[in-house]
């Protein structure tokens, strides 16, 4: 597709010709210091001769976006001084890396924030080193960049980070550059609907400029190689009004972003204006810009006789091996003098002053804007005593309740009594009501801004429960969300939330290193609730059951990521209150929706949660004496079979001395060296015994446990029961019968295990063989569990 | 949105009023089976007065969608008799399950599979009682549904599965329905640019169906709520030219849907006819259709005096609860009596002859057509002997290769060789070149139907390297292919690959539970290549930085997944070849792209790689007796690092005996118990001994070796080292030494535990201390390794 200019010759020309110069000076500035991040160690002002000394040993970065973000940053710069705008950057193409740097360091913000890299030479001289250089910065934008809420990594999030930083900041502009090569991207493909979610009375504004760059690494992009008809098309579907940029000369290119950003920010003013004036909350069509640039503009031409700008040569480094090939080092000298440095920093290496008056000033420089360093905007979440929910256990076993119901009815007062502060979201994809939180639909709805009908089931532009069919989108707008300084909660079916993983581990990646970097201040932590979970997904069968989520959970650093179990309602509230409280974290908190036995009072609970595992005395009859085997628990279904169990067994050989424990909190298992929340070894082996039998029933695949645990001392007699991959469409206790995790495979486990069993373990074992058979032919009868499974009840003998 | 003709009112009536009763009919048929397979244990013919004993105590399924795919699927039999069509159903809405086996017991597949399910009142009743009963058959579309290659279960990949299958079928058209709430996940969003990659001369077509059924579980659509333009314009956007259906009124939509088929066939064979016929490949518009029907469509209006049919409370059962409100089971009884049963089966409950002749015949049969049983068309592949690739090795470690390179020759071969058979394609995110694939190119070209520039580089409309930045749609397209009975490869960037952790998981269920039906056939396995993995991106840092992809795979069942993690060039040959032949597993192939040293002859990997696990003799000091430290590594990087601390353990303590084991085979190390492969526990501790320390050098996180360890003999000795989340832009070197795996760590690891190194200890961890400090001051000085790093070499001197 050949470059042309034929949009905007025939648009306005906003700039006088003074600001020309200087906008074009200032986008040169920007890119002078972008090749010298990627090139040099020195001889930053190139006041000597450029030799191979001067040049970093390895050329690290990415060059091809870079000259494009630079040229959108400029022409932000001046919008924003001109209309005193609110905005943000967020940027898909992360490997514009020194791009962003060399702005933040243009505009002060960089210097402020480290000291260390002064604006001038020597200063000049430490930005280019340091960047993609060992001990230095990444060469992509990372939580180290002043102004980012986004790593430039992984590809897909932008639209949807962007949104989640403009929701509820009726004042800021998120502008979010899409990437072609991100385009393509699933995630990507389906947050260009968040538009339907967005009210022009209470949200901010997203600006998507999607920059067709042409080039991925090796290949030209799907989007840039449509018709301009078609991708027209595809736009005004999206729901926007797109706008066009395309050209390579400069000047052209100068006048025609000016007069397009004048237009569009006119457009989102007079939506909002009207809306805020009207109250009307019809859906707008938002503006959006199409920049069409060459990739690796006003770089080498060619290189080696081979074209390089405009193509996807020059997504890394136009030139490299330049210790063998002298001419690149004049080449590189070439191109870096052709941005004019003489012009852009005076003799100590600072901005001339007349570029550096472009840039906005304090707050208002988008690399200092409060919202990309969330914490510093971060308000206390308002909760309510959760023990004002407790369900009322007067003994255990005895009262029966959905847990995922209660909670929903903190999560209502918790978004009810922070209403006026806007802060709080709940995210999922269409599962809030199937998820038992229905109770937030008491005081908020549905947030819904494409059409509503009058049948309609609490939608509304002003809800604050966000639904929308795509993991990746609920994800994006919850981590945007949290990243500008608010709350929330994501709320998913546990099997499907492996859709995330790879979002999830890019968060904890941001999460691990903002923690390090003094200047980012805490913020609220990402929580999720999984619930439908494997043992409850009976109905829908073997495809939505899977537990692994925890599995690649674990993985991540223990300084960020909390896993909890809880067992029932009064437990789940404990623990939901811990997690909306807590900063800088990731919490998963797995949880039934369905009926089930209620174990512990809130004041029970609250003990149990704060320990994280303990000993369930009223459910042991070891009277602190050193039990013949103990039996374990983490989850709500492997503890409702552990108790049967331990019932089964008290009537079947009462002379057995058994030890409950439960745990609620997944890493109080590990040694304390590896988590934070791990258990000493001496209270551990003090809990578990050194060396009798321990049977533990575990809610997801059971080799976590052994891994967990495996340098505790009675690692050696640890049997772990959980899901093995064995499920479809069944009953619920036939689903726990498949995967060995039932009460009456679970009572022969301890028979297998407990030599004091030895004579009556054959009674024993014939006799839950029996009803194994029983459950079986019951089942394929009658498609239902056995009424003494279902109308089973903990008869609290122990107590 | 009100449901509207407008539309199909000004459409021709292709029916005659014969066919219009007969097609309704059919309809009806299909409609009534899957409300009695929701419902109804017995009484199946309605014969005698409905009663609570004839209905499922437990009622799980999904009534919502199903009508709108019954009314497709018969339209479908309708043009696939006409025109002679070879086509397929790809049904996105997986909770339509009761409708597509319906239609396979209509038109006689499923008896002739399940012959205790015959086309008579008892096989009905069979086929009623087992649907989502206990030991009967799943509620969604699953590997047991004849005619399915499409699990019903997670949404997003109806469409790139139904691309994948009709890649190299010219002959083959697959439908693919498309549900509203589907379309708003990420992966289907992006899939719609599948027509991009789609060559209409030696491809099929895909004709999409996007079924606006209006709600989810508790929600409206969002493109169920978008203005007819702004749908209109997506579509055409994506490349498509939309057909719209859209009403309720049976007789209207029977004709629209009739005339609409009827175009759209005529316009793909028209597409298809004139790029054949003149071979001009320029991307065409195809057509698809835009269907809007009531979701539960002819099911219950209103049930308690709440709207039911056309909201979403049609979603799953629309009458519950039967057992406690028997007004409920005259409303059931009269919505199934309102199908008039009696007009449609004969007496002995089989469907009536003159509609049976609607449906096609043998193969053309969308249930019994071979594709969706893909095993049933494999052709072998064509492998030329990959010992003809091998790098030569004389001696291990004096010769350096690119790993992924060497590969790269034995896939353009085989590329190359099965040219003529077309049933072999590489797929990937834009990274064939980056990962070193690029010799693929010598003899085949990128897929590519969107504009070509003269610039452009190996893009084709006949390529078969496929390169979208979506590893969704990869992975979609790939499986699709595969399930019809074709091979292929995935090559991505190891961190990204996580992306697609929720399609492996379902992929790998389908696996699973197609090996256990007997008429499954057998298909190629789904290969992943991993490369550019977690020690090879210091450049990009550590957003690009995750190896925890093979802790999620080794969840999945034993019998199903493989993982390998070959050392160097020939052994990658060598576990290449076997996981190309291999059949039904997700085999897993980790390795890096760099320059390394190449450890084995061809011989020596062919020998290594059939055990999985060996001694490396000629790195070992222990000449047949009991060494004093194993030293075990799995990966490249780790195997380089380990060979290298040998060395220098060697230097510094000669008198230590020290066993090497590499280990490619990650599943050896199993308990036999646990993976066909696994070690047994004799040679396990022969190899490993009883209880010597063993310091294990792991690819990826380190607890997953203990996890796969846990319960051999030795393993309370075992120390692993392997990525623990420490990454940044840095060099090679300083990655490993940032996560204490490299070869000075490792040195003093062994030093910490072998007893007989207390005396030369001290010494020898003062001299690694000395080399880590010198280490960190050479790369913050110089930005690369130290010399004695890059140009190290194993000296050989054990050989």
């Amino acid at each position: 597709m050949e470059q042309t200019n034929i949009e905007s010759s025939s648009q306005p020309q906003p700039l006088t010709s003074e600001e020309l110069r200087k906008i074009n000076a200032y986008w040169r500035a920007s890119n002078y210091l972008s090749v010298g991040q990627i090139y040099l160690l020195d001889n930053p002002l190139l006041t000597k001769p450029l030799t191979l000394e001067h040049i970093k040993p390895r050329l690290l970065g990415h060059w091809g976006t870079t000259p494009g973000l630079n040229f959108i940053y400029t022409h932000l710069n001046r919008i924003i001084k001109t209309n005193e705008l609110n905005m943000i950057y967020v940027t898909g193409p992360g490997h514009g890396g020194p791009g962003l740097v060399a702005h933040t360091w243009l505009e002060g913000t960089y210097s402020e924030i480290y000291p260390s890299v002064p604006q001038n030479e020597s200063g000049m001289k430490k930005l280019f080193k340091q960047f993609s250089f060992p001990g230095g910065i990444p060469s992509h934008c990372a939580p180290e960049t002043p102004g980012s809420i986004h790593e430039g990594g992984e590809l897909g999030y932008a639209l949807s980070h962007a949104y989640g930083a403009v929701f509820d900041n009726p004042d800021l502009i998120a502008c979010c550059v899409v990437g072609d090569g991100e385009a393509e991207t699933g995630p990507l493909a389906t947050a260009w609907h968040s538009n339907k979610f967005l009210n022009p009375v209470q949200d901010g504004a997203v600006l998507p400029i999607l920059h067709l760059n042409g080039y991925k690494i090796a290949n030209p992009t799907v989007l840039a190689r449509l018709s301009h008809e078609e991708l027209e098309s595809l736009f005004v579907g999206y729901g926007h009004t797109p706008y066009w940029v395309e050209g390579s000369d400069p000047e052209t290119m100068h006048q025609s972003m000016a007069a397009t950003l004048d237009t569009v920010i006119t457009d989102i003013k007079a939506i909002q204006t009207n809306a805020r004036k009207t109250g009307n909350v019809t859906r707008p069509r938002w503006p959006m810009i199409i920049l069409r640039t060459p990739k690796g503009w006003t770089g080498p031409a060619e290189v080696d006789g081979l074209k390089t700008e405009g193509y996807w040569r020059s997504h890394q480094v136009p030139l490299a091996e330049l210790s063998t090939k002298p001419e690149h080092i004049q080449l590189l000298e070439q191109w870096m003098k052709s941005y004019k440095p003489e012009q852009l920093f005076d003799k100590n290496g600072a901005l001339r002053l007349e570029l550096a008056e472009l840039a906005p000033e304090g707050p208002r420089r988008m690399s200092a804007n409060p919202h990309t360093n969330g914490g510093l905007l971060l308000k206390e979440l308002n909760i309510p005593d959760f023990r004002d929910y407790a369900v009322s256990v007067p003994h255990p076993g005895q009262v029966e309740a959905e847990s995922t119901r209660i909670m929903g009815y903190l999560l209502r007062d918790v978004m009810k009594l922070n209403d006026r502060s806007r802060n709080f979201r709940v995210m999922g994809p269409d599962e809030t009501n199937s998820n038992r939180l229905g109770a937030l639909f008491e005081v908020t709805d549905r947030t819904w801004m494409a059409e509503i009908l009058p049948d309609d089931d609490h939608l509304a532009p002003n809800g604050r429960v966000m639904e929308i069919l795509s993991e990746h989108t609920c994800q994006g707008w919850l981590e945007g969300y949290l990243l500008t300084g608010r709350h929330g909660i994501f709320s998913c079916y546990e099997a499907f939330i492996h859709i995330v993983d790879s979002m999830f581990n890019q968060h904890a990646k941001w999460l691990k290193v903002s923690k390090e970097i003094p200047w980012r201040r805490p913020i609220a932590s990402l929580n999720y609730l999984l619930t439908s979970h494997v043992w409850r997904q009976d109905h829908n069968g073997f495809s939505h059951q899977d537990p692994g989520f925890i599995d690649h959970v674990v993985n991540k650093k223990a300084d960020i990521i909390r896993v909890f179990l809880p067992p029932d309602a009064n437990t789940l509230l404990t623990v939901t209150d811990k997690c909306l409280r807590s900063r800088d974290f990731i919490n998963v908190i797995v949880a039934g929706k369905q009926q089930q036995p209620q174990w512990l009072s809130i004041d029970a609970a609250i003990k149990h949660c704060s320990a994280g595992i303990g000993i369930w005395e009223w459910a042991s009859n070891d009277q602190g004496k050193e039990p013949d085997v103990v039996m374990a628990c983490a989850g709500d279904v492997p503890t409702l079979e552990t108790l049967a169990a331990v019932e089964l067994l008290r009537q079947q050989a009462p002379e057995l001395r058994i030890r409950v424990i439960n745990i609620v909190d997944l890493m109080t298992l590990q040694p304390r060296e590896e988590h934070p929340h791990g258990l000493p070894d001496k209270d551990f082996d003090a809990m578990f015994t050194k060396d009798k039998p321990i049977i533990f029933a575990y809610h997801g695949y059971p080799w976590l446990i052994h891994r967990l645990t495996y340098r505790r001392t009675n690692h050696n007699n640890l049997h772990v029961r959980g899901y093995k991959e064995e499920g479809t469409t069944t009953t619920p206790f036939d689903m726990v019968v498949r995967n060995d995790l039932d009460r009456f495979h679970l009572v022969s486990d301890v028979v297998d295990r407990v030599a004091k069993l030895n004579q009556t373990g054959g009674y024993i074992k014939q006799f839950v063989r029996d009803k194994l058979i029983e459950h079986r032919h019951f089942i394929t009868t009658y498609g239902k569990d056995m009424p003494e499974i279902i109308n089973w009840k903990w008869s609290g003998t122990y107590h």
